[in-house]
């Protein structure tokens, strides 16, 4: 990451608010004239990188860091290396700071590159980013700033609002709809058909799927992920959540706003889903479930009922979080308790032959 | 989905053969004359809407739908607002009802889009849409009414069957076939190589994946799926059968005709299914398996063992369906048993010191 | 696959210094003479065609084969079909011969196709093969006998190393590295966003992923798997380690060299793993983890702790094997055992009564 930024622990500190502590046998003018030109972790950073403390497990690398500059929550007596520069959200701190400081996102040049491919009627608004070999279908209206990767695909009456951002390879079926400031990663599929069928003498006959996508304001979804289209009616996407990658959305599913959706996760029909949900990696929700607000759901597990507002749950299927951690405790104990159910066995059986 | 479609109840009775039930306060000429604009649940319906009840889970949304119309399998009395229109199976009128009067898909125009690039000897056939920036190579070979949308790419020698359609960013590499109408949606791929490896000496060296893939008629798949091509042989997908989005298919399977298989589904090497099985999601199979027909396995379960005709299985490792519901209902009794063997000893172990 | 290959058997044995074991009625020179076109599993081949024994569950279609010829480890007594040729390895064995006699993947010519669009200072090395609508981004660097099929999609400042193969539709984001002989299959995403986020009062805002991908020298990768970006430094893949398809790879995830990664498995974020490692499908590993080397993991499974050397687990979560095992044999007994459990406090509770 050389070259990646290029700062002063005085400046970082000046943009954040935050406070410095310098390092041990470094006054506080030394401190702060320290010059980053890189980011890393606590275990790769040198001298000339900023690096930061957010994940309480990686505390016991402070004394150690070769860091030019932390960022902590807490400030720590002087430490060997590292000048410390205090701010309250480290990981939303650091966050500003490569942003203020670090490389830019590369995408198209402004206008429009000479091998996109246009419909009827599209509408496009100012200092729009349009890519290689896009292909946009008739009557797709997009926003102002709105950028699009090479290879991008946008069905017949798409719209993008402004300041989203789709990776290449990512495709937009006919009618969706996307907000502002959207971001798509590579390959990512939006409004597929939902996958239903009425089986008739034992053949699946393919039922419809008339209705649409709607990925609403602030929501980012990663690679390669799929979104299907609603039977009717359209399946949603709330403000602000955020998707992984690899992670199925089946039709008609509606996920409310500010959600945590992590890798490879699926989401079956017609399932509606709160606010603030925190889906982890590898977690199944069966269909036309009620998911209250600020609900968890852990890695790997499966969820086949309704859950109300502050669930944690675990397992497969899911049960809350301490009953299903009792019962997977006891699990372990269980070859040796059914050892101690024979040996009972046996001890009754000879209490039982006395007279 | 207003403007979706535009017929009265009684165009939609005559075209099904339903029978009209008139909503409370209203007879039959008047039910009948209800003009439909759109399709929509029974939570969402407004009076201009036909609705659908197919689940009886939402059977107690019927009194309170503002529905103007409700497709039904068995006629309730007069509902406050709803026209009852009483069929067979409602999910497949609705299917039926949608396809006549419904928005049609958006394809590409009949023809070739002058980006479309191809390779030697390729043959089309009548009224096939080719969309833009579709790469063809050497040998293919498509049937009539074959739908290539936007940036769909074939390898060398691929048959492609009548009125089949492969949605934006699909790929299938060389000397796979698909069967006629065949359907795949974005991002899919058929005949990436299966992942097959002899270790020598700690080194995985490639075996190579020479065989192909066979997708017979009807066969319907999802988004970014991936499907590898046999080793030698081939993969072979069933007619009629259904693949939901991000499912795996390795190599030399071979999956039954009219099978449905839910999204995230896994399955290993050489396994072999029946027809009619039903894979839920995010569900496993091992490798070089035999499953029979009419196999059921519920959602986030993984198979590692061969299943005969009509199985029905839950679990990881999985097994039959009751046998594995009372496991798990035991298994959450067992935290509180392992507190009564504790008592038990501490009873027994009185018992004993008795003289 | 009739004409896949061309060969006699003793043409064969000759290339692999194996040692021919004639079919019964059939003398030495007969057997060497036989001519082989094709390549096809034990229970399918026909008499021109090429088989092999690997995996030993299929030592009992051996005596009814009807293979012309078989790879064998061990010298089984003449076939009444098939002639044996004795190999040490026949996995690796039959790989050679079929690069060696079987049919060539189909790549795109070399040079440019006249539709690849070329950013700025590409450098590209001798005999690429560069196919159509392939985009690349300034200051690529492409190494000796790079394939690029079509609709490939190339980032500013990547590099790609000699002979690797990158097929349709994958995409590499700016400034990730390939190394040689790198095999990515179709729809592959290398570079996406990593996924993380710092909640600042409920609104998760985007913590910048400024890091890269390094993937090392003969890595292969599957279809349609993601491999995120470094939230800063970089997410790597060692030397010679495969993935199949729908893998997830989170960012700042280091897996060593040599490592199988079965289709859809996922590592969580910043996750380290050791030389050859096995994950199985559909396992995944929590984030933040230290794996050794030659740990196998089983599918299914989901690791939440660091594992040493040579570790061998299942479940989720995960224990070492045996030892859940033993736990999964016993809770099949569970049912019974709450029934014995019950019966023993009935007879407790009589003796109890005794005076």
């Amino acid at each position: 990451m050389a070259g990646a930024m290029s700062a002063t622990v005085g400046q970082l500190a000046g943009a954040t608010g935050g406070r410095i502590v310098p390092a041990q046998g470094l006054d506080e003018a030394a401190s702060a004239a320290r010059l980053l030109t890189g980011v890393a972790g606590l275990g790769d950073a040198q001298v000339s990188d900023l690096s930061f403390l957010a994940n309480p497990k990686y505390m016991g690398l402070l004394p150690t860091t070769r860091a030019g500059c932390v960022l902590i929550g807490a400030a720590q007596a002087p430490l060997p290396h590292a000048v410390q520069v205090v701010v309250a959200n480290p990981d939303h701190t650091l966050a500003q700071l490569v942003e203020a400081f670090g490389p830019k996102p590369v995408h198209p040049e402004v206008g429009i590159h000479p091998t996109a491919v246009f419909g009827a009627r599209v509408t496009i608004g100012a200092r729009c980013r349009i890519g290689a070999y896009v292909v946009i279908g008739d009557d797709c209206r997009l926003g102002d700033d709105v950028v699009l990767h090479p290879h991008v695909v946008l069905g017949a009456e798409v719209a993008v609002g402004d300041a989203s951002v789709l990776y290449p390879h990512v495709s937009v079926r006919e009618r969706c709809t996307l907000g502002a400031r959207v971001v798509i990663h590579n390959g990512t599929v939006i409004g597929s058909d939902g996958f239903g069928y009425a089986t008739v003498d034992g053949v699946h006959r393919k039922i419809p799927q008339i209705g649409t996508v709607v990925i609403e304001d602030d929501v980012e979804i990663g690679a390669n992920t799929a979104i299907d289209r609603a039977r009717f009616g359209r399946t949603r996407i709330g403000a602000g959540t955020k998707l992984d990658n690899l992670v199925q959305i089946a039709h008609n599913v509606e996920v409310g706003p500010h959600g945590i959706i992590v890798a490879q996760a699926g989401i079956a029909g017609s399932t509606r889903i709160g606010h603030h949900v925190i889906m982890g990696g590898q977690t199944g929700l069966a269909g036309h479930l009620n998911m209250g607000n600020h609900v968890t759901i852990t890695a790997q597990s499966g969820v086949g009922k309704n859950l109300s507002d502050g669930a944690v749950v675990r397992g497969s299927p899911a049960q809350e979080f301490k009953t299903e951690m009792a019962q997977e405790v006891a699990r372990r104990k269980l070859p040796e308790a059914l050892e101690r159910l024979r040996k009972l066995e046996a001890r009754i059986a000879e209490l039982e032959k006395k007279p």
